[in-house]
């Protein structure tokens, strides 16, 4: 099916080891989301890998995307028995704006002893989640366009934070694309990085840039929402940490996601 | 001061943006521990990039380190006014043994809003922590040589817990380099890598090689020993995480990094 997803991460072949791609401006917050940009890049890696699922993915952030024509150069570094890397770097013009590690497995194939503490929060159902157009009015005055591609239900205690502030920088809510894609492993480096910054529920900040973004895919999801904690516990001199953790409709754990942002100032209202 | 440390990560320039190295013995647990390896890389990229401090790297581990010559190469990506980033891959023959991205800053530059949940664990003081070996019996027949240079001093909780095995995957402790060295940003990819793998905590299993480790320095250390706290959340079908704290003696968050890693059987007795 061509979802927007599928549409807006195609990558057509350009040379050896070369891809052209379009950004989009649909997955725009206040610029591209880092998520959907890590996403483009990971469709080149895709093409040329031979496991089928981003297992572990390292993405730094150069300078911020624009709309329209990109390029991706793909070095496979890598390709064994059970795990392929490759390094990507996204390019517009002269201008490198992300560079990539990911490395590659096929989820489905490994074995071995489980032993797992994380439990999933306990949330009402989706249709009784508010849904905020995904972002609070004190920072953006309308919905980013993402808003209308990912569908974000906070809990009623986040939601009451997003608006409240002074609450803990933490985040719970259900999450999925809202264009109808059955989920996969391809997803989920986006859909851990496309709720709202936990920071929101503490501060009345500006923007939050990523740095650096690394996502590990645990899991093939099963169908259904996931649910979604995200948490920052060390914000330092502007500077914070944000973790997500995405769990299956079946309470497995299927992705843990970290990333350094800056916390730029709010705006002069 | 020629530390350990210091000799064992020394590059010398051979050609653009090319650096010799050598892979040292004194680093090892099974093989050359990942966050030593790490700090050669990462010597290549101070010496290139013209910031400071790493901020954040990503390490992708490719294939086990022999000891003895490496090359790394770097590639400058990013030069901007707060921060730095460069790909560097590390060389043995013609085997690519460790991929990294690794962005710079001046930690000391930064302002902004800080608001810290993170607590450091509460220890005795680090004379009434047990000195293990470093490594718990049931793993190693013998220290490994990494204990040698890492001083690593279990709370009597985690002390006990990697000889009964059977608690959760949770270490805590005190560490430092046992050479001297006054801990600096630049040591702290190796310390949040240098302990046991937490999961020594909860199962009798073998080796714990790293597939990805992401580390994110926070603060430049001050004088004496650092916190730590280590602590594996998912293993799932033989693929961990593992999360590290690192505190300074002043309290504060100087490092958090995330790895993943493959959980090998425990050898036969």
């Amino acid at each position: 099916m061509a979802t927007p997803f599928v549409e807006d991460t195609r990558v057509v072949a350009a040379g050896a080891g070369r891809w052209d791609a379009q950004v989009s401006d649909r997955w725009d917050i206040a610029f591209p989301n880092g998520g959907y940009v890590l996403s483009v890049a990971l469709a080149a890696v895709a093409a040329e890998v031979g496991h089928p699922h981003p297992l572990a993915v390292s993405a730094h952030y150069l300078s911020t995307c624009e709309h329209g024509p990109a390029r991706v150069d793909v070095t496979v570094l890598k390709e064994g028995r059970s795990l392929s890397t490759a390094a990507a770097t996204l390019w517009q013009g002269d201008r490198a704006r992300m560079a990539v590690l990911a490395t590659y497995a096929d989820l489905r194939a490994s074995t071995g002893p489980t032993l797992v503490s994380l439990e999933p929060p306990s949330l009402p159902p989706p249709d009784q989640c508010a849904f905020l157009g995904d972002r609070p009015a004190a920072n953006f005055s309308a919905p980013p366009p993402i808003a209308s591609r990912v569908d974000f239900r906070p809990s009623p205690a986040t939601a009451q934070a997003l608006v409240a502030r002074g609450s803990r920088a933490y985040l719970e809510g259900w999450i999925r694309l809202a264009d109808g894609d059955r989920l996969g492993a391809e997803h989920l480096p986006l859909l851990a990085d496309a709720a709202p910054p936990a920071v929101f529920a503490a501060l009345a900040t500006g923007w939050v840039p990523t740095i650096e973004l690394t996502v590990h895919v645990r899991g093939v999801p099963a169908p259904g929402w996931l649910r979604a904690r995200i948490e920052t516990r060390a914000l330092i001199e502007g500077t914070l940490e944000e973790d997500c953790v995405l769990w299956d409709a079946d309470g497995r754990v299927v992705a843990m996601s970290r990333q350094l942002a800056r916390v730029l100032p709010a705006a002069a209202p």
